[in-house]
């Protein structure tokens, strides 16, 4: 995001500006930073779904209220910030997968995040619960919110 | 159809990753999954420091929390299923950073990573406070505990 620097600006805009620059990591950074967010929930979604959904690694409700806190905890963390418009395959080629439709339909990308992220908070509680049966159904809207976004704002990486 | 298609493929291309990682995942996808539970953290830590060290942003209690709580949430999530034997620099080159003699000093590995811990927990329950000073100190804190493991098991990447 760079810096508008125009005249007529008061100086507390212009502050402002400058400190909302000076948090924004720049847009490589920013996709850097949103792959990881997104690899390491996935890996604590696949600990989650080797314990309850597949069962082929023992249940052990500890492991599996920390994944579905990490995964909550990162999706609560305001990853918004790191999709700067220019941020997406268009303007920066294979290092991303994220289509540019993304910033045709911002309405329709903030739906499913905040979709994405009532869910994940949603299976942290009932990890907490240490029901099974309910962490599967909320394991199983997690992954419907994950793949409504990825269907349509994400290229396949195959 | 075609995106119902390409949607049912994306799926079972997102299950087919999952249940990969059912077991324990394989080196290079520990040390990915690694790296990326520290990008992401790294990223919260700057806005903590942006925030309360440096002051360049406005201090934001709520952001702070979600930064602190995201930190928190990575380390308490079992980062040390991810560094199996086998995983430093040593056997896989510059892929990683560690340094083999992380598995030489396990007892200390396993310190320096309880240490790290502590300090993130400790700086959610003071983000929590919304009290800066505090926070500053947790923070300190917490990046100590990054250092200390940095500089005896790290390789730089400069």
């Amino acid at each position: 995001m760079k810096a508008l620097i125009v005249g007529g600006l008061s100086a507390v805009i212009l502050a402002a500006g400058l400190a909302a620059q000076a948090q924004q990591p720049d847009i490589e950074d920013q996709i850097e930073f949103r792959q990881a967010g997104y690899k390491f929930m996935s890996w604590n979604m696949g600990k989650i779904k080797a314990q309850v959904i597949d069962g082929s690694v023992e249940y052990d409700p500890l492991q599996v209220q920390a994944a579905a806190n990490a995964i909550a905890a990162i999706s609560n963390s305001g990853m918004g910030a790191l999709f700067s418009p220019g941020s997406s395959r268009a303007e920066m080629g294979e290092i991303t997968a994220l289509r540019p439709e993304f910033f045709q339909n911002l309405d329709e990308a903030g739906r499913l995040g905040r979709n994405f992220n009532v869910a994940a908070n949603n299976l942290a509680s009932e990890a907490a619960s240490g029901d099974q049966a309910r962490i599967r159904r909320a394991f199983g809207e997690v992954g419907q919110t994950c793949k409504a976004c990825h269907d349509e704002f994400r290229f396949s990486r195959q």
